[in-house]
């Protein structure tokens, strides 16, 4: 008998979540109509290919307000209920014009090397820096081998996992050298590091950048990602002539913190008008490729959740609002000032849900929420599913929702990974590289859970 | 109480096919193992390429002979404890050397248009067909219109419906044009047909080619894919100039039935060498681009199924057996034949398992078994869902294992759908166009199922 009630305690808890079947199949309906719109029309693939013609954009950078007047723009001719720019100051970095690395002696000499200086980083000084190379896998090999450092070149040579199936997981074991290989390298008295590319993709030679962080009492060094074909070749060349030097050149620089401005659209719930579900990306973007999955992708799905309910004539009961974060690459401020307007209005938000993992086939969400609200969502899986959602579970939201600290859930879209980090942070990252049905089911998978959302709550 | 009996009754179903915690712990940490090595060493990858370097593998062709015996010296290369070809006669068509139509008159004269003739056509007779052009969506227009076909070039111009999240179920909506247009439109006195190319990338001009029939009372007309830009060209110049005339040529020919082969290799089961697990797909394919896809890739996964656990010194309890079948694409006569030798030989066809639907990302598994067998495959999604398949449900397995009329489970290896029909039968269906952790997560998984039928069986 007790296992008779716990048997009803399970299942009383699972009913109670779930929708009455005259609901479910409205909702279900609902869910076809937006997904075969998506897919039909296409247009926030559309749109992925404007704004990857204005070209990368990078915060601060001429081309992100370009970008950003034309999704203010867009929003408006998409007759959204309110369209308004959120003014936020980002850091101002930028890519000289210089960038090069050569072997400077041996069998190799004057063979240039694929090198790109990482976001933040500072210009080499003088004319460039010239150097012997010692290579280590990681910060422990490093410290065991500090007294080798002093007057070299540090090439971070650890490349991703490959035997693990989520590529996030791989990316996370190997991007600390990117992060604080400067500062590891240069407590022990290294002139500049090269970090092996973060990537999948093993077998090109892109460089793949992305931020970098000094420390205030250690000596800045130049910092730059090397491609892994070369990353390759330089270990085995210091392997065969320990005294090969390198020589490393490259202008980029630090500007003052410049204005720039989160994209904010909204259709205004006609129940709730002040309980706001936020779908949102980020818009800035590193500045090899156009950032095309990373993550103008994200951002223009969110815009095509809002459209594809006006197009299809369909009026939430909450405000669904999306967001297009800016610099998310190198800052956050966007993220934060959106966190800190959250704090202040009167509203409630009752989800925020971002797209940055790239506009690949859809797969599930992760949600951060208690667990009756995870069960909830999960009980809506046979609407979602029909957008290849195949699971809902517990899990992180994404960086720049997180500054919403009010919100009741905060939700990741999780597309299918394996490709993604082929091209992240690198030039291949541009519209040819995202398919059309994957970017658009994303968009539906999207605007299906956000219309669930508005209309069931919480 | 009846509903806790009730409640009882669905548990204990449920309990009763489930795995031992110790049990699972041990599968779980195999398929770690199975997934590692394939990730990293990405043989079945290595092995595409190779493949793919023969080039297209048409039944009965030299290229497909040659590729036939790549695979059986691979197989003993691999130390499999079987390795065997088994003998089929196979039709033997033949693209010719010519291949071309063009627009005769009118503004555009001249202009080519890209075309590819259908598997069995009959060739052009003469010098070409020339004639005027009438387009239909369906065979119920065609029949409406029947009046004005006589002495005309058909042009069947339905694409697939772009607004089904599966393109399985897009492209058998338009299918039927290929495979049947030439006799509908023969009944009507039509002289040629064209087919707008049965596939989901509408913005290029490759053809894609695919099999077609004849009807004995009725006259073979010759029968060509139209790349889909140029299908819609010749719709809007049609509706211009309804006078307009378009030339056709092309040489094929079908020649006498020709010897070829399966290819097969097993692992003996070290407990029941007479049960047996078959993991098969299709080594023919149509003759442009290099069937990378459809199917070397799907072959090539099986035989690295039985290589992967070898390599990890997996021995499984039952017999697994890989199966390269030959024919699929115009005859299906290698399933037949080994549906045939099943039928007679004095072994147990635990179940089997195809893949032939693209070297994509892992998504689920479709089983065509009693509801207790799919309810014991579910019960393994823990260990599953390692490699990335999210679902187990009924379904079909797949054309050259349905003929395995004794296996007690027809499996098919479901990857994502979304870019397949981009590629399939075009020559677009290249080694490039595979992604290698796609490819390898399919080999992975097709391996843990196989292995965890072979260790539980049903």
């Amino acid at each position: 008998m007790k296992l008779c009630i716990l048997f009803f305690f399970l299942f009383s808890n699972i009913l109670f979540a779930q929708l009455s079947e005259k609901k479910l199949d409205n909702y279900k309906n609902q869910a076809d109509r937006i997904i075969r719109s998506a897919l039909v029309e296409q247009k926030a693939y559309g749109w992925l290919k404007e704004v990857c013609e204005i070209g990368p954009r990078l915060s601060g950078s001429e081309k992100s307000l370009k970008a950003i007047r034309y999704a203010e723009d867009k929003m408006k001719q998409l007759d959204f209920d309110k369209v308004w720019l959120q003014p936020v100051m980002v850091p101002h970095w930028e890519r000289g014009e210089v960038e090069e690395a050569f072997v400077v002696d041996g069998i190799d000499k004057g063979k240039q090397l694929h090198i790109a200086s990482l976001g933040s980083s500072v210009a080499t000084n003088e004319e460039s820096v010239t150097a012997g190379v010692i290579e280590v896998k990681d910060f422990d090999e490093l410290k065991l081998r500090s007294s080798e450092v002093k007057g070299k070149i540090v090439l971070f040579n650890r490349p991703i996992d490959a035997g693990l199936v989520n590529t996030f997981s791989g990316y996370g074991g190997a991007v600390n050298q990117r992060g604080f290989g400067a500062i590891q390298a240069a407590r022990f008295g290294a002139v500049a590091v090269l970090i092996r590319s973060v990537t999948t993709k093993m077998d090109d030679n892109v460089p793949h950048v992305g931020s970098m962080y000094y420390a205030d009492s250690i000596p800045k060094i130049p910092s730059a990602a090397i491609g892994s074909l070369d990353a390759d070749f330089l270990s085995d060349a210091i392997r065969n002539d320990i005294s090969l030097k390198v020589s490393i050149k490259f202008n980029c620089r630090t500007l003052p913190d410049i204005q720039s401005y989160n994209v904010i659209g909204e259709i205004t719930g006609s129940e709730y008008p002040k309980e706001v579900i936020v779908v949102g990306g980020h818009y800035d973007s590193w500045d090899k490729g156009d950032g095309a999955h990373d993550d103008a992708s994200g951002c223009l799905q969110s815009m095509e959740v809002l459209d594809l309910l006006k197009r299809l004539d369909i009026k939430p009961r909450r405000t669904i609002r999306c967001v297009f974060f800016i610099n998310e690459e190198n800052g956050v401020r966007g993220g934060r000032a959106y966190g800190t307007y959250a704090d202040t209005i009167k509203e409630k938000h009752i989800a925020a849900i971002e797209s940055d993992r790239g506009a690949f086939t859809p797969r599930g969400f992760y949600v951060g929420a208690d667990s009756l609200k995870i069960l909830k969502i999960q009980s809506w899986l046979p609407v979602l599913k029909k957008s290849l959602i195949d699971w809902v579970e517990k899990g992180g939201g994404g960086v720049d929702i997180s500054f919403i600290k009010n919100a009741e859930a905060q939700i990741g879209y999780v597309p299918d990974a394996q490709r993604y980090m082929d091209v992240h942070h690198s030039a291949n990252d541009t519209f040819e590289s995202v398919h059309p049905r994957e970017m658009e089911l994303g968009s539906a998978a999207i605007t299906i859970l956000a219309y669930l959302l508005s209309e069931e709550g919480f």
